[in-house]
């Protein structure tokens, strides 16, 4: 390269056939294209899929996958942190209602989400990485919505008095460990079973 | 050795002081002190306490441990396959009752002692090894004991009705990843909560 000092460095983006902003509209498409694929490769076929054939079956270039995530591992962690991001925002509509179940409703759907997709499942129960280092904003974002979706069931009495905000995390930690236990991590409604169990014992108890 | 052919091979124990019941008690004895000392060290200071250290601390000789333990691996089994029999007897001691809701206090135990005890938690949950293998019988022995006091709960109506067997044992896997989660393993009333919501779920629910 350095014997061709003269040579313009070719743009990583072609910018002569549109504007910045559909450039940029391009970019983020196809960044999410490969999320939306590599989550489901890593949740069919495990983490031995290629950077490669997630490209090819994200039908884009090789190159395109590699520019966004430098490593599989950069990749499956931008997977997680995108689906926790999804998680956030289903908080922040649930938050928008005045449903004093709805911690149960979110819960229930970090549990189901979890149990079929393992890169959330060790975002959620920091298994594999710890999300408050990784992504420290997506992760106070989504303990902040917990935390207050709890508080609202605490007082339209919606809750167990004595169930406690850093319980929440530890029982959907132990839902993804019995789902896996019972082997029910391909079935939908096993696992959704399992979660049912585990959320019915935070309703207010009668004894 | 092959050149003293005539000297009597020692006697491993020392035959001339007592009757072979005696000895076999003393045997017996010595092991499951072994077992106790072990499982107290396991659990307070892990896996890396020599075998040499829990021989002088149980009060007996390197020999009699090597001797009944041929590495820190078998010793680990035993004290959990210990524990678990003694999980079987409290099993056998509520069967006994006629408590409609024994099985939750043999879940509760279950829960607790593998808190504080990894070869227990391991056991239990198929973590490290399968107790179906390591010990097949006592593993048959408690899960009969667990489905027939499910079987006495549900008739007696003191168990949710759409609680299968296969689900319990997922569920105590379940409350040791909770426990774990929380950082609750060092405290038996925050663990006890934490399987009390989960338990709690268990129960006849009103919806």
């Amino acid at each position: 390269m350095s014997s061709q000092p003269h040579k313009p460095t070719p743009a990583k983006f072609p910018t002569a056939h549109g504007s910045d902003r559909e450039l940029r509209a391009d970019a983020r498409r196809n960044r999410e294209q490969v999320l939306r694929t590599a989550q489901q490769l890593f949740a069919t076929e495990g983490l031995g899929v290629s950077l490669d054939e997630i490209a090819r079956r994200a039908g884009v270039g090789p190159g395109t996958v590699h520019r966004h995530f430098p490593s599989k591992e950069a990749l499956y962690l931008a997977v997680a942190i995108d689906q926790i991001e999804q998680l956030v925002a289903e908080a922040e509509t649930l938050a928008a209602t005045d449903d004093p179940a709805a911690l149960f409703t979110l819960l229930s759907r970090m549990m189901a989400n979890g149990a079929e997709n393992a890169a959330v499942k060790s975002a959620l129960s920091a298994a594999e990485f710890d999300l408050r280092t990784a992504a420290p904003s997506v992760a106070a974002d989504l303990t902040r919505h917990v935390t207050d979706l709890l508080d609202r069931a605490h007082a339209a009495g919606a809750v167990r008095h004595d169930l406690a905000a850093e319980e929440l995390m530890a029982l959907v930690a132990g839902a993804f460990a019995a789902i896996r236990h019972a082997g029910a991590e391909a079935s939908p409604q096993r696992s959704a079973h399992i979660a049912r169990l585990i959320l019915d014992g935070l309703r207010p108890q009668p004894r």
